[in-house]
């Protein structure tokens, strides 16, 4: 090989490189710099004399050199030629390659419906309608509160499966619950809140955002009658499960509904009514909304998370009057709108009727699922089975939480405790919050045994 | 009609309803409770007197009590009958017909591409094929950065075409680059930055976001070398499109990259490179990302709203090490993670290589637009076209920014003066920044010929 200044610096150059000998050259002086073969300040060949040495055009050396120069790798000042731009070399990052844990096999936590029953076929389908018919500007800067099919269908099902009293423009899809919380916590806050009341068991990501956000939490105690709302006092809003505590289970007792409306009404408090399993009752007809008995004081909160998936990362708020703008400020900076062709897909799905009968057979599935978990674990105390995808089972006087884990843990199965979803730990009688409807169908029976195997207090 | 307890209210009954008599009576109380009908404190017939009035079982009337008592618009107490809820009857909030302004036929704002030009058809395609292949796990939560087939396109995607040093562990994905700005302001809050300089002309959305967080900010100067980075100062990163300013459109001159990044070293600070643009460069090869120089200094930015559309929201941050968790952490409390099939869709779309179809074409377009702008206004000093899908067009000296304006919506036209996008207004010679990708095809060239006679300072 003949010596030349290219080949000294190692300058690996296809000249049949696709994009031509420019780019060819371009990326191997740019990874030549990058990699420190050619140092910091030092003075590159004329480009008459790197183009003869390498055979091309000079003006190809020319026109690689002005690009790396735009591009802040050379530096070129007049009548002292081109250099390599006098910056400390750029850390190579030594990424660690991800040692994450094998994941359990059996996944019995609560928060995730049998993602396996996605309607995959049903989804496209109706992504093919919503493709094919959406207006253009669909795909543009839209309204914040997202598309006004998916608010206009919401709005019908809301008030005809959940009886919330909903108009389209008091609807805001956004992407996710906990996105909702955010957003719901800013306008609080531009209303003047200082504290949130929350349930004093829920999920710690809630917590999370809230806390965030600044306000100042207050939890309530939560019994067979849900959260004590008598104990909201001062606060600017309150954070309830109505329908099916989470995760302890209960229906929010009547007298309690009641007093929390009276309360909103009283003190121009708010109160956000996270219907996240909704749908999913089984033992009587579902309890309506609160929503209904004051819409201007009680937000809605609904999801598919549960009905559907939590990967579509859509849910939506139906607003009071005197939340709507704020909480419509605050969508407009957190991500301007939720994308809009899974909005369009469920709107879709919802007229379709599509939705009804995924959430019918969902429902008649999981109940199947929760009086197999009955029949499995004969001994164990188990309840919030009224509803929803999850169950608290409490454990044997011998068995912590953290042990119970554990023991599932060694079994293949994922398990939480109730401490997890504690506001404050330690507060109760040791139990496990177990997800009946997260496994697949497939892995159920074998996730109950070894369930009931960990709960089994002869066997260690 | 017989004069019935029920007939007297006004309960319409219709027995034929679908969900049987009891949800039709369910529904007929809840609705004479809400109109107030049934006012507060009413007693209720005892449920045997109701049920022969309405000719029902006696067990039905029992039953839609005990439910409608378990939403709380009845109470019960036992020896006292069934009474109405006493609580102030819910406002019915007056909803104000949408009064919205027509919308203007033709749109030459800047911000957003051709959503006519959306490639639904092959999105479609991708979005099948993402249906048919995820796996279970993608419809559940994960990871807070996204997709991992998304972010292992996108790395293979930014090294290639922009130049950018990705891997996929460092990529965070997430609902558009507002959502980006906001995740950075609170990664840069935790890290103790209280100040982020600006561009002087940029996107007062984007600026709000960084409001919103508590930043201060700094503006600097923008000149025909883009931003003066020098006077970036004490703050704690700093937000520049170095590609293409926006709007004014130079390209960040080499000097100011280095200094840029020389910075960033030496002070610990971020710069955030903002490429919403970087594919469509027109005049030369596109300036490879400035993040190459200095990956642990710089984040850079992607977004599929220019090359896709908008209302996807789908955008990339490629982050330094130091801020992948505050930024993941970030995400995390914003929304869980983005929704994931269009993520799958999007991984599918530049893997199977439609992506870059999608931008040489829609290149080739605005270019071929950006020209037949230039031929319309042979008077006009048109700047900022070297990329992009938009243009600054200097006004005629006796025509303000708001004048021409206005003298746009009379011509049909939305247009946009510069000053919507200074920090500060007032502080340059009046200009349009005029988004010529905007429009759909068939409506450019009577939006160009509309725009030629606003400028045309004889006419008027």
């Amino acid at each position: 090989m003949v010596t030349t200044w290219a080949n000294e610096r190692d300058l690996h150059l296809d000249l049949a490189a696709p994009g031509g000998v420019r780019a060819a050259l371009e990326a191997a002086l740019r990874d030549a710099v990058r990699t420190g073969r050619l140092a910091p300040g030092l003075l590159l060949p004329p480009s008459r004399t790197l183009a003869a040495d390498l055979g091309v055009a000079r003006n190809t050396v020319a026109d690689a050199y002005g690009q790396l120069v735009a591009e802040g790798w050379l530096v070129a000042r007049q009548g002292s030629g081109t250099r390599v731009a006098d910056r400390a070399p750029a850390v190579e990052a030594a990424v660690a390659p991800g040692a994450e844990a094998a994941p359990p096999r059996y996944d019995l936590r609560p928060g995730s419906p049998d993602v396996a029953a996605f309607p995959r076929t049903a989804w496209l389908a109706c992504a093919r309608r919503a493709l094919a018919t959406a207006p253009s500007e669909a795909f543009g800067y839209g309204d914040p509160r997202g598309r006004p099919e998916l608010r206009a269908a919401l709005a019908g099902y809301l008030a005809r499966a959940r009886g919330v009293r909903a108009t389209p423009d008091r609807i805001v899809v956004c992407s996710g619950f906990v996105q909702g919380i955010g957003l719901l916590c800013q306008a609080l806050l531009t209303r003047g809140a200082r504290t949130l009341a929350t349930e004093a068991y829920g999920v710690s990501a809630h917590r999370d955002v809230v806390a965030a956000s600044g306000l100042a939490m207050r939890p309530l105690p939560v019994d067979a009658g849900g959260a004590d709302v008598g104990l909201v006092g001062d606060a600017g809003g309150v954070l309830l499960t109505p329908a099916h505590q989470f995760p302890l289970g209960a229906a929010l007792a009547p007298a309690r509904r009641t007093a929390a409306v009276e309360w909103a009404a009283d003190t121009g408090g708010v109160v956000i009514e996270d219907d996240y399993d909704g749908e999913f009752r089984y033992d009587r007809q579902p309890v309506a909304a609160m929503q209904a008995l004051a819409p201007e004081q009680v937000v809605y909160a609904g999801t598919a998370s549960k009905s559907l998936a939590p990967g579509l990362r859509l849910a939506w708020l139906v607003l009071p009057g005197a939340l709507l703008d704020p909480v419509v400020d605050a969508k407009r900076r957190a991500d301007a709108q939720t994308g809009t062709l899974d909005q369009l897909t469920l709107a879709e799905f919802i007229t379709s009727a599509g939705y009804d009968r995924q959430i019918r057979r969902r429902r008649l599935a999981y109940r199947r699922r929760r009086d197999r978990l009955l029949a499995a674990l004969p001994g164990v105390r188990v309840t919030g089975i009224a509803a929803g995808l999850h169950a608290v089972l409490s454990l044997p006087r011998d068995l912590t939480e953290a042990a119970a884990v554990a023991r599932g843990a060694s079994h293949g199965l994922a398990l939480d405790g109730l401490d997890n979803y504690a506001a404050a730990p330690g507060q109760h009688a040791p139990a496990l919050v177990v997800g009946y409807g997260t496994p697949p169908d497939h892995a159920y029976t074998s996730a109950l045994a070894r369930l009931a195997a960990v709960l089994a207090p002869t066997r260690y």
